[in-house]
């Protein structure tokens, strides 16, 4: 069963090794993990539904409780104190197209909000239904439109019902020869829809592509008709309307189906992923832009700070793994503040084979120590365990966030410090510390994103850990607007970040988004709040 | 001096060899050139300007006709016969982006329509003054706005005027050690921003991307305002609003700066192109897509039909190269029906020779031979030649144009048929013959483009020329849009394309695009009649 207040099914537990505790307790204090509500108190605490009077619709508590929030910091905050200020009024499972026109009729015809929901993984907000609405919130969960509907063989193209979950999606392929190559963290539960709503980035986006360049057509159904995206290979007619798709968020409409670019599983079965230590954050990033400039066809590349690095394999537990690379990295003669580097192949073996040389070469040159296979096998293997920790922490008494951007190299630096500052910082009032870490994981030729982690002791009330929550996310969303990072590089933007967004659209391009909206969504029905703020 | 009335440079001629001129009289029967108007006599013929007072504003006879037509075959007509219906009744040559603030004013305060132009080579009618038009027309010509602004050498990030011209771009980038990699067929005198406002695609996309993957960012002037597109590497921050300037046709407004990305030279000084002999169209179809899809990192790949291929050697005149690769090829068994097939190859050396042993493996698979590098240096060489047979054809009496357009692979055999076939037909009421060939010259793993020339001969007088280009474009367009090819891979849509674009944008489709440039150009000066019909 899928946890209702927490990450992931509920029989996966992360278990955090005795020494990380101490860690955790040596640099924030011990951790007293607040009492959570239980489902039934929450329940019995729901609000009635206002009436949604549809066959498709259901209003029972369960499935409003368990459509109310996703996976941000203020939902888990929400969910595991039962004070959840707001509910969808009923939940709907469209399980065709002219369910979805249904729908969409129902909530025109009766005023409502309408929310469109994949698999509730969204960590910035994009499916809670906004407090204090006074029309009612219909959900509209996408989960039963979930078929493979067409495979071109020829064209590697394979269209789905858009409501698909990472793990169906890739079964359906996988059985069929072929791979999407899409693995978010949320793989497990996210879904297709989502991905393109949010313009999701996977693990293995730097040899398949981001969705952007995955998702090659489809169908949007909006309350001013149905939009019809042609799965064309390239085209230069106009402006190309599948990127007001990417990144809409619900506010345009329904995603039925979508097209995707899928590749051939022969070869690409596996990821060869390596682990590398460099000496310094200096000399680690310098690896990996040269890695990366040189154009060569990589699967995956991942480069933790110092202080990364070191909480990585703190949390990992692998004693015996750690001392052995410990001692590896130490005879070799790699300084403190070593930088853990994975890289990750996958596709022809000689083309592999030259790919893997040229890019050890290039971290040799920066004094990178190749520690081989082991390590990054077993990172691969448990790289859909990691949201768990966030369950296990919780329960130690801890908080744990993350936060994203993207900037150019030059840019890299100033901003990985602002951000880390920002965070430090936002804690001082409250006579608290964070533990803050950093990795760069995704990489282009012209920059790369920068994706933070923060911990953080819970307090007592839920008011209080929002607070100490509020004020960090805040502080370092205004230092990435200040240093001209994108306020998202793969999380989107939803409630959490709407207030960022006119600093990198500008007032024009938010007159642009909201001109998009109003002519997809006239009544301004869909999903409001998110993206746009008001 | 470049030529006023044809392609190209006034002092480099295409020699077309005696065995083609044979070539083609049989095809298509004797040709007999049509007389040109001179420059003076169609000065002598222009309308009075309507008045455009300004300092920046020329009005002289040689400005307004030499910013009159682009490079279409109705352009052509045009300009040969001297029966121009439109001119401009200015041309201004911004040099700072303030100079394209006052020339927006002098629009808004006059009435005026604003053209803007780059390097005029547009093939499907971006800068044609609309006959007809009640305002006056200004012509912004962006050529001196042409410097290399910014250069980020860490993010491989290069910020030029809008308005340079591809040779001095790469000019300006190899001087520093780096290339754009950007080679569309016009790149001696196309700009980077008539590249990003027509969606261009070059010989070498295959390797450094599309011009949508090469332009990170930059600013574009519009009436309503500045619409700031920052250079971010990657961004999930809502809808990519480059991809409206993308294929904007000069409807929204004037791109003045342009950040692309740029790749260091080192081992892409130049480009190893192979040729190979493929047994007949369904083979090398197959190999071509085998070789796409395996995901090797090509830069160039193309392939010509039977057809295309025997005109090429013929047209290409090298007896003795031609006579030995034929040698060669009946050497190794390869039937009729062979088919060229190029493929070019640039960057690591060692990766290069992988990805170059796994394509050369993958079309012998299917029977092709391997002729080696000499053919391929000279294509090469002289890639930027082709445009100049299109003067020699004219003064031979031949007319010949291009279409384009791109499907996924299960399309590609029928489609190229029915536009083939659709040409042939056309010219029967005229009781005249064409000659048609394909190739398809960009790749994708979904499918690929199909890039078609005819070749028909020319009439007395301009009228009757015009109705046999028209019938065969109307014909061809219709085709494309019957079996769901997108109206252009790589033209644009201009005027020429505008009444197929709702075809593939639907309805909804336009009226976002409508949207788009309202907000952005609220009084409808900018570029009317282009890329939106009306």
């Amino acid at each position: 069963m899928r946890r209702w207040n927490g990450w992931g099914d509920d029989t996966i537990n992360y278990h955090v090794p005795e020494r990380a505790v101490r860690f955790l307790a040596d640099l924030l204090g011990p951790g007293a993990p607040p009492r959570d509500a239980t489902a039934g108190e929450t329940l019995a605490s729901l609000p009635p539904a206002r009436p949604l009077e549809h066959p498709l619709v259901r209003s029972d508590g369960a499935e409003r409780l368990r459509h109310a929030r996703g996976q941000s910091f203020p939902d888990w905050v929400a969910l595991r104190s039962g004070h959840i200020p707001a509910f969808p009024d009923g939940v709907a499972y469209p399980t065709t197209e002219a369910d979805v026109v249904e729908l969409l009729g129902l909530a025109q015809r009766t005023g409502a909000q309408l929310i469109p929901y994949g698999g509730g993984t969204s960590v910035v907000g994009h499916i809670n239904p906004a407090p204090g609405a006074t029309r009612p919130v219909l959900t509209v969960d996408m989960s039963r439109m979930n078929r493979l509907l067409r495979l071109d063989d020829a064209s590697l193209l394979a269209t789905f019902g858009a409501g698909i979950a990472g793990p169906d999606l890739e079964a359906q392929l996988r059985a069929r020869g072929y791979t999407l190559g899409h693995f978010p963290q949320s793989f497990e539960y996210s879904t297709l829809g989502g991905w393109i709503a949010t313009r999701s980035s996977g693990q293995e986006s730097l040899g398949y592509g981001r969705i952007e360049d995955l998702f090659a057509g489809g169908r949007l159904i909006a309350p001013a008709g149905a939009l019809e995206l042609p799965p064309f290979p390239a085209s230069a007619a106009g402006p190309d309307l599948r990127h007001l798709a990417l990144g809409s968020e619900g506010r345009l409409g329904i995603l039925t189906e979508a097209t995707v670019r899928v590749a051939a599983l022969a070869g690409r079965e596996r990821l060869a992923a390596h682990a590398l230590f460099l000496p310094d954050w200096k000399s680690a990033q310098t690896a990996a832009r040269q890695i990366m400039q040189a154009g060569l066809p990589l699967s995956l590349m991942r480069l933790s700070t110092p202080v990364e690095t070191e909480t990585t394999l703190v949390l990992a537990g692998h004693e015996r793994l750690i001392g052995a690379i410990q001692r590896l990295i130490s005879l070799r003669g790699v300084r403190d503040g070593k930088c853990l580097l994975m890289l990750g192949f996958s596709g022809r073996e000689e083309v592999v084979k030259a790919a893997r040389g040229a890019a050890l070469e290039i971290a040799g040159q920066q004094g990178g120590v190749n520690v081989g296979r082991t390590f990054g096998s077993q990172w691969y293997k448990n790289r859909f365990r990691t949201p768990y920790l966030r369950n296990a922490l919780w329960e130690l008494g801890y908080g744990v966030d993350t936060l994203e951007t993207a900037t150019t190299w030059g840019n890299v630096n100033p901003l990985v410090e602002a951000i880390e500052n920002a965070l430090h910082q936002a804690l001082a009032p409250f006579d608290e510390r964070a533990h803050v870490f950093t990795h760069l994981s995704h990489f282009y030729p012209s920059g790369c994103s920068i994706y933070t982690t923060y911990l953080f002791r819970l307090a007592d009330g839920p008011g209080e850990t929002l607070a100490r929550w509020q004020a960090m996310k805040d502080a370092a969303s205004q230092a990435i607007v200040e240093l001209h990072g994108t306020i998202s590089h793969q999380h989107g933007v939803g409630m959490d970040h709407a207030a960022y967004l006119p600093a990198e659209k500008g007032e024009l391009g938010m007159a642009l988004l909201h001109d998009v909206c109003r002519r997809m969504d006239p009544d301004g029905i869909m999903n409001p709040g998110k993206l746009l703020a008001g």
